[in-house]
Formats: structure tokens, sequence, C-alpha cells
């Protein structure tokens, strides 16, 4: 495929950022990456939020953005796949780039979920499963992650203390990342005696949702790494209608696709970021994209393997940043293929992103290489 | 620029749609656009919705709309651009076609503001104004409207009664087109005795919000029409620090960068669908498609020129679907151009539409050709 450059890259700390607004939060690092970038001309920008409206009762985010920093004349547009927003914007970034019809586009993700109150955050968390079919009838996010977990455990022969790993592993990973939420180490028990959420995953298996924004400046020109696979795909299975509840069929279509546009097989990956709203999806989509056969990836944990996924810590520890995730992701997965700092220089030139919609709806892969 | 092919096209009469879901809406006008195209494998999907969040609680639209087709594994998205979701979902995937990555792709615009309450549905629109600097002092786009009317009037010595016959010619259009929502004449002293809602604009110059759904296939291949150019561009001036308040800014860049893409000139214009929310902004958006030099379209229509603007009815007399406004329009200007009932052809082979979001906030401006 034509490759799409990376030309400037920024994100701030998550956290509760109640003394900023979030189209001031997404202008602080615009133009942060707009300097990074080398200030170009912008022809674009592309929003990924996933509580603009609803949490923010702001339409329309784009212009508003352009407004702050004076960008005038660029065009705007606002790409909502609910947390999967920040995939699906940079997907659609990077396809007008691919079009010809614009040469520098920026994607911004922001969103400030702790605007609204941890009931109203879970509403709208809600309103990413379909409404007719699953949210009237109660069937809520945590649910399906707790059935799927539920199965998998079962059918692979693992102990829930097995699935505990996740989040010790991620709090370890962002313990020492300064733009993570929940910056601290964990123990396995201090997993297995948090709250039961949602029977077998309890407190620690959930991302908690964290405020902030994160851009990139995708250009034709040559920049510090390149865009050479990219996917999204969309699973219509109901989730009572799936044929296995052991697999991430958004994820790994997505992860085919965009390995076989970007001429590699998962042991190019040197580092991934995936989407694990819940750890058991952190672990579904790891095996999605074949970090780990199907069913082994709790056993590679368990055998002390080093696997190179989340090292931002991922939603557990980095934060659920809802729509904007899929950006955080990117700049993270570009700062570890870099080394720049906090993070430490990957052992390779390719990194995967994964950004996931809903429970299993839709999942954005995207491949740099630098 | 690279063509984009038309190769099929739908819409469902807007009205009050109790009886269905949006999504099962959408899913209809797809299901009819693919057959009018006569079944191609679709790549992707990009939704144009302005209220399926704040009205339905649904994000993730695309999936479920997915769903209901059983179309697994395509990508989902969808566009929000405030009231101009659907020309920006146009843009987006017009440009996703280019791109090189999808073969056919489909556009479908989808809105209930009617599964709310009138006073809820002003809530919602007015998030398109600028939440921070706008809307939290009560500045909603009826008063924008208002402020610009004025102006207008007042600078090119007009009278409301002037302006009145915007709304008479669009109920006028409206009156034969049964996929309008207002489908009756109207006398310019219905338009001058009507309720005051904004000092001077009155009931008549509102476009009354309707529900609907239309859809457009878009392909490589050769359809019926093309995509001969398209535009979007964004304002960055706040509205109280406007240069002039009787110019559209982003829609005349927008037309600019479209037309020049297209190679045309207004005069090529055969038909042209335009975003009248308020019937100011009908009058503004033909001007500043060059329809009209600056200032002279009442003057035109006062003479009783044959202007061939929102023969459909615009927003006034077929409706505001909000975001889906954008897609009704591209398949007006579709039929329009083909001469398919209940439209006569037009005298031309080029059509244009203007979609608008918020107060001249962002316009995106297509070409069509046949």
């Amino acid at each position: 495929m034509t490759d799409v450059w990376v030309n400037g890259a920024s994100m701030m700390p998550t956290g509760r950022h109640y003394n900023v607004n979030i189209d001031e939060m997404a202008a602080r690092v615009l133009d942060e990456a707009l300097r990074d970038a080398g200030n170009p001309q912008l022809d674009a920008l592309f929003v990924a939020s996933a509580t603009s409206e609803q949490a923010e009762k702001q339409q329309l985010l784009g212009a508003y953005i352009a407004s702050r920093l004076g960008l005038d004349k660029i065009a705007t547009y606002r790409v909502e796949n609910a947390d999967g927003s920040g995939g699906a914007a940079i997907m659609a970034a990077a396809m007008a780039v691919r079009s010809g019809l614009y040469n520098c586009v920026a994607v911004v993700g922001a969103d400030k979920p702790n605007d609204v109150l941890s009931n109203q955050q879970q509403d709208i968390y809600s309103t990413a499963t379909d409404t007719v079919y699953e949210r009237y009838f109660g069937v809520t996010p945590a649910a399906q992650a707790a059935i799927m977990a539920k199965l998998y455990l079962n059918k692979y022969e693992y102990k829930y203390e097995d699935l505990a790993l996740w989040p010790v592993l991620m709090h370890k990973n962002g313990a020492n990342n300064p733009y993570a939420y929940m910056r601290k180490q964990a123990k396995i028990e201090d997993v297995l005696e948090s709250e039961l959420v949602s029977d077998p995953l309890r407190l620690y298996d959930v991302g908690p949702m964290a405020d902030g924004a994160a851009a990139l400046v995708l250009c034709r020109n040559r920049g510090f790494a390149k865009i050479v696979g990219m996917w999204t795909s969309t699973s219509s299975r109901p989730f009572n209608m799936r044929e296995d509840y052991d697999v991430l069929y958004s994820a790994r279509e997505a992860a085919e696709r965009a390995y076989a546009m970007a001429g590699i097989t998962p042991r190019d990956v040197a580092v991934a970021e995936v989407h694990d709203s819940y750890s058991i999806f952190g672990v579904l989509a790891a095996e999605a994209l074949g970090l780990a056969p199907r069913g082994q990836l709790l056993a590679s944990l368990k055998a002390g393997a080093d696997i190179k996924v989340n090292l931002s810590g991922g939603l557990k520890s980095r934060g659920n940043i809802m729509g904007a995730t899929g950006v955080y992701q990117a700049v993270e997965v570009l700062w570890q293929l870099l080394g720049k700092a906090p993070f430490k220089r990957a052992d390779g030139n390719i990194g995967v992103l994964h950004s996931m919609g809903g429970v299993d709806r839709t999942s954005t892969i995207v491949v740099f290489a630098i």
C-alpha cells in the first residue's frame, strides 16, 4: 500500500482534568503534535471522541478545536465508533491522505468521562451495546465480558487466578508510565481481593475511565514512522448468536488484513497496544493478533514469557480514555518503537495497535513501522 | 481528480416514523440502495447521524445497521458533524474509495429527532453551537440566524417580506415531492402571519425536524453518476468575531475548492440542494455557491427568476433530517439529474449539494455529474 507517514505525535497525562475543557485539551495536544511535525500546513482534522456528545453536550467538536487554534478553512470531521473511535479516526484520516486530497491531516482523540458521575459514565458506555437487542434488557459490556471470561477459563482449563495475571502485568507496566492514570504496582492478592463486578470479573479486571487527549499528524511526506498496514472490521454477529465466545472476530479479521497489507506475520510485531477495557479482552486481543496461540496467552504469562503487549499499562493502568484510547495507543506504540521517554526502545521496528468499539463489534488494527 | 462513481441511491419519505427504529430505517434504505447498485460486495459503511447518541442513546450505529443486514466483516464508521454529518460522511466515504482500500462503500444517513420531545430536540440541536462560548450563554442557532437575517436585509435594503419569498418557494417545490415532510403550498400571508421565533425570523423560516433515512453506494467501478468535485471547509471564526454576517464562509470556501476540482463554474450548476435550516441560510448558501451575486438572491426571487435550488423543498418543506440531510440532498440531486420520479429531469448534467454543520461552522460541497 501507499505509505502514510507519521510526522508528529503527542499525548497528555491521563487523569481527572476538571480544570480544562475537552476542546482545550484537544487543542493543546494538537498544537504539540503540530510542533513535533515542524508545523506543516494542516488540511484536515479528524476527531475521535466517545463522550463529546453525551457527556459534554458538544457536537461538531472538530470545528471548536480548530477555532481554539485559529486553524481556519481546514476540514474537520468527528469519527465515532464508541470506545473504538480512536482507531476508526486514524483509519479514516490515513485513507484521506492516501486519497490524494490532503497532504497533512491530524487525528485528535479527546474524552472527559469524568465530567459526568460514574453512573452516567456507565450509561454512556452501555450505549455502545445494541440499544434494541442488548441495552434495553440490561446486557451490559461488563456482563458480556464476564460471560466470555468464564467460557474462556473453562474451555482452556484456567483458574481465575490465571486471568488475574493480566491486571498484575498491566499495573507493573503502567507503574513507570507518567502518562498513566493508575501508576502503582498491584499484587495478585490485590486483584483476588478486589470487589466482584460481574462474576468472575473483579474491579481489577476493569479499565478505569480517565480523561485525556492525544494527537497524531499524518502526512504524505516523509516522517519518523509510517503506517504500513491498517484495517477495520465489524462483526455482525449479535452476542447471543456467536459461534465462539473465546475469540474476538473483529480483531482477528482486522489483524489478518492489516498484516497482509503490511507484509508481516505476528512474529514481526515488536510491540502491541490492545484494547483491554476488561482484562479478558486483553487476553483475547493478544491472541487475535497472533501474539500467542488461541487459548495459550495465560499459559505464556504463567511461564513468565516476556510479552510485549500494553507496555503503557493498557486500559487497566494507563486508563480507558474512551474514544481517545486508540490515539493514545498510536502515540505509545510510536514512542516505544522510537525509544522515546518514558518508553524503552522496542526490540524491532514494527508496532501494532488494536482499537475496539463495543464488545467485539468493531476493531481497527494499525501497523506502524520505523 | 479520480472519479468516485455513484452506483446506488435510496431514500424513504421523511415524517414521524414512530413505528420503526433508527437502525431499521437505515438498514431498509441501505438494502434498497444496494439493490439499486446491483448488490455489489460492500467493503465499508459510513453512517451520518446527528441524533443517534443523544436521542437514541446508540453509539456505534454502523455496527448495528450491519447486523440487521448480516453484513459481516465490513468496516463501519460513524461520521458526526452535527447537522452537516451527511456531507461529511459522503466526503469521508468518497476519500476512502479514492484511497484504493475499498471498491464499494455505502453512506447511510439516519436520524429520528421525533423520538424526543421538541424541547429535547432543541437541546440536541444547540449542541452544534460552541458549548463554552455560545451554548452556556443561550446563543442559539435561531438567534444567530436572526442576527444574520437582520443584517443581510438591512445591508441590501430588503424588507422581511422579501425574505418570506424563500419559504413560499420551498413549499411550492416540496408540495409535489412525496418524500417531503410538509407537502403543502404556502402563501406569503401564511409566512408573514406565522409565529415570531427570533425577530425577524418566523415559524415558516425554520426547517421542521423530521425523521428519515437515505443511502448512497459509492464505487470505483462505473455507475450512473460520479462525484467530480468535493470539499469540506470549517470556519474558525467565533460568531462574535465574524468580519461579515452576510456570507457563509465555510460554504463559499468549500464551493470554490469543489468547483475548481470539478473544473466547473457556478453557471454549469443545473440543480443545487442547500442547507436552509433557516431561510436566511438558504439565501446565503445559494449566494455562497455562486448561484446569485452576493446580496442579489432575493432580488432574483422578486424578479421571478427560475432558480434551481432546493427543488426537493429544502429543509423547510422536505424537512430537516439533521445529520441525514446531506445524504437526502445527494439522492435528490442525483434523481433530479437523472429525471427519476418524482423529480423532473434537470436542464444540465451537473448538480451540487451543500451540507452545513452548525451556523456556518463547517460546510461540505459535493459536485455530481451524469
